[in-house]
């Protein structure tokens, strides 16, 4: 669907976190490796507190993965929607700011 | 191990979290299910925005496993500690502040 | 009022953050001069992200006066509350709980 | 000084978050008074759980000024480098996702 294609809807061309795909798919599945690590852990009982590490650990790597696709985000869809003009910049940057204000609050 | 069954290191009765295991493993199910839709997501090129809404989502969750962890912890461990007195409350309660430190600051 | 006394609600003796109110008093004054610099840096019409890194600054100062208020929460009215015995610890343990899910998501 | 003028560093024209610049110092001068009445309940004993509330009140009311001097810097320094073309907006997008980044982590 062409509004997808490469993280920037409303565009037609390819860019955005693409470049960087691979890179996301790789820290995604550690992620995904964090949450069946932790269910072990339950699993095997261990000290809550020990678990709360991981939880905090496992945060911080959806932490960097938001940070970086946000970045991506503004350097390419944010940037072209500017440069192309019209009132598409602002429709992106207000959905920009409410995405990084879900990111602030959770 | 006798230190980490229940979840209360240092002592040696099952208590804790172990109650709500079954709740907690299937809430970190979900989360890996979500790990992987995000894997998906990013596979598909999504719209960043998008995948930013479901990693907020992920996050949420997480958080809600670290507080109900941490609410266990201190009704468990950190009273049952502070009853049997000594200076093991104290440790405790230093243990759960560093981690809650870590909660915030993720 | 009896139920407030050294922070420790429903306690007759003075503790928690007692000793160290001026500590506290000293960090919320430089809090305070913080939220005056940041009016002077808007006044002055400083760059937009100076002012931002101010407000990491002084959201960080506050953090850690949480923190601390916490850890002193935890080691005296818990730890009390447990060593007296009955329901009160439950509540006070959930009470801090609702506390520590406030500052998680602020 | 030009660089600095109307909050967008390396412009020359008066914009940005200067239109709701009462706004701004009205919000801060509330943080401030929220300081002062911090430091009285401390002064005063307080319980903790209450004067931990009124941190979180601060430090959301802080985030609020946060996000809403972040939007209006995109939506004006960064969509106007990006417009005048050239290196200065990826300077901008690196240097709000530093902005963001110390946000998310405070």
């Amino acid at each position: 669907m062409e509004t997808t294609e490469g993280g920037c809807s409303g565009h037609d061309h390819a860019h955005g976190y693409i470049h960087r795909k691979d890179d996301y798919l790789k820290r995604l599945r550690r992620i995904e490796g964090q949450a069946r690590g932790l269910q072990r852990m339950v699993e095997d009982e261990k000290y809550c507190i020990d678990i709360l590490t991981q939880v905090s650990a496992m945060t911080k790597a959806l932490q960097a993965v938001s940070l970086g696709l946000l970045e991506e985000h503004l350097s390419h869809c944010v940037v072209d929607a500017a440069r192309a003009g019209g009132r598409e910049a602002e429709e992106k940057v207000r959905e920009a700011t409410d995405a990084i204000a879900r990111l602030v609050r959770s």
